[in-house]
């Protein structure tokens, strides 16, 4: 076969692809605590608007979504000038690097939380600065976060993988800090007391970004949207691929939308599972973050009171031989002796506390 | 509200979005010959999968996509380790441009051709080299190939919007031209007599890019695929969005490509129709280029037999007033004499070519 001399941009030769938690082919027989999904299937009325839609899918999408536009500037009282969509928010955070940074622009990003932003960055080229919280609480250092000068700057509101809720006042002062693009990733805010969204009518420097992957019960459908300033949302359009929502999300995302009740319902459920974890624990005596997620970030204590990686590990195998899959975090010091365990149904998390009783029972 | 001070990338200083052709909200009464869409629906095979799939919604889809792509490595007697899957091919093309073009890495196109390319590299802030055909029958120049000493070569076979098809040994020849990546885009290829295929096994730098929204009907989800050397995909795969194909086009995609008794039915109707076509351009005396497509790049001539962009335009707009929706390419002393015309129903075509027979007659 042929040579050639085909060479690879030099912008990735340090890039590191992003690592997605586990997608075993075969779910039926693992209980799946790992990637943050929704234990519940999506409204019913995404199973009738996408099945009436199949017969049309030999013709393009509109390519702005316009319908699913005006639903969400409706539901979040912006005009639909404000909103753009994307094939799952990761679409959006990319639109964010490839506009708003490059070899002279920085981007910063709050550390740890989400490991996509500095893969994205990695592609671009550009330089990702890792501000530090201030405490093993993930509280935010708004000299840090000021003195990063970044053009663009990732703050995961609730915080990922702690959960850790943030007030509105504080993300303001954020904002007032940072002087590029302040995105703050809702990707969890359903579950949490309140948005950041206020700020978008303050600030035009404000880009919220949510997706339906989590609270709508639509992972499997890759959609999302951000919601800022009539500029910014300009100029991200102008870079996005034309057709990045097909036809059938577009559709499916709406009807989702529109069923605020059963919405409403699976949040509701959710959140009552996560009470019922969280006592769990407390009842254990371990430590976790305040979780204003769909997921709690818990310490496990070995029987005798000790944390540490090597005990989280443990617990993560234990609860692997068991069949129950929950996401561990090796790479940093206030991630590594924690375990961030998705919140399931009734009968999962049952199942989970069985596992980790018998855990500590046998350690 | 606060100002900012955000900046904007210096890549995107020259950036024109990319332009798709009209798509109206309402379809029903229009004639819709612009962008090349299959006048049938898909596979009722695809219903029935993507029915079934809508409530696993609430899971991430396989990150991988590996049912597809062991499908296609079948279909094409390929490794699924030489296949990687995109969110329509236009995934895949922004992804050569950014794993093998930079401010160093040049890429180079057969200009004219699809406009896409040139968006891509213009948001990647790498140089784009346009070379000329030879003549006007869109004839490959491999001088003018070898000598652009790009790193990344994008080749549309057969053609756009001309619809001209290459013989295999010229594509060969091309690819002893170039020293980077050659990107053969066969988005149409499945209405030609051949494929670049055979080429795969012969070169570690070619990729055959392919797309299911023509041949397969699916513009509508958004599924394209490209087939190469493993080293290139790999690399691309390293780069690519983790979960770029979401559930309903993996299940929607796999029952269109095993569907191969509907879908040579779909393609033997629109060659039919093309024939038909262009047996009617040969009675009005119209040049028109020889089709390995599903449309047909026509000049339309006035009654004293004069081409013109002016004549162009001029049935562009009577077929636009009888709600026939056709493309124009205004920019290009190769296209503006031309008009770009999908392959339809046969009564769509029909009602075409009654319009058309009116506008000779009123001119």
């Amino acid at each position: 076969m042929s040579k050639s001399s085909l060479r690879v941009s030099k912008r990735l030769e340090a890039h590191i692809a992003y690592l997605p938690g586990e997608q075993p082919v075969e779910t039926s027989s693992v209980i799946k605590l790992n990637t943050n999904e929704n234990p519940y299937p999506p409204s019913p009325a995404v199973q009738t608007s996408v099945g009436q839609e199949v017969a049309l899918l030999n013709l393009y999408p509109n390519p702005k979504s316009s319908d699913l536009r005006k639903i969400l500037a409706e539901l979040h009282s912006l005009d639909p000038n404000q909103i753009i969509l994307g094939n799952g928010s990761d679409d959006l955070l990319n639109l964010c690097v490839r506009c708003y940074s490059d070899d002279d622009l920085k981007v910063a990003m709050m550390y740890p939380s989400y490991s996509l932003y500095e893969v994205l960055s990695g592609v671009q080229g550009s330089k990702m600065i890792r501000v530090p919280f201030l405490d093993d609480e993930f509280s935010l250092n708004l000299d840090a976060i000021a003195s990063s000068e970044a053009n663009l700057f990732f703050l995961t509101s609730p915080h990922a993988p702690s959960g850790r809720v943030y007030a509105l006042e504080d993300l303001r002062k954020v904002a007032q800090a940072v002087s590029g693009l302040l995105v703050i990733d809702e990707a969890y805010v359903d579950f949490a007391p309140e948005s950041a969204l206020p700020l978008v009518h303050e600030f035009e420097h404000i880009l919220i970004t949510r997706t339906l992957s989590k609270s709508y019960s639509l992972a499997g459908m890759r959609v999302g949207y951000a919601m800022g300033h009539p500029k910014v949302i300009k100029q991200m359009d102008q870079v996005r691929e034309v057709y990045n929502l097909d036809r059938l999300a577009q559709v499916g995302a709406k009807a989702a939308i529109l069923d605020q009740e059963y919405f409403r319902s699976c949040l509701a459920k959710v959140i009552e599972q996560r009470n019922w974890l969280a006592n769990a624990f407390n009842e254990l005596g371990w430590s976790f973050v305040s979780s204003g997620t769909n997921f709690i970030f818990v310490k496990p204590l070995s029987p005798d009171g000790c944390a540490s990686p090597e005990i989280a590990v443990s617990l993560f195998e234990h609860l692997a031989a068991d069949k129950i899959l929950v996401r561990y975090f090796s790479k940093h010091p206030q991630t590594n002796c924690f375990l961030r365990i998705s919140i399931g149904k009734p009968v999962e998390m049952a199942m989970l506390m069985k596992s980790i009783k018998a855990w500590t029972q046998k350690a």
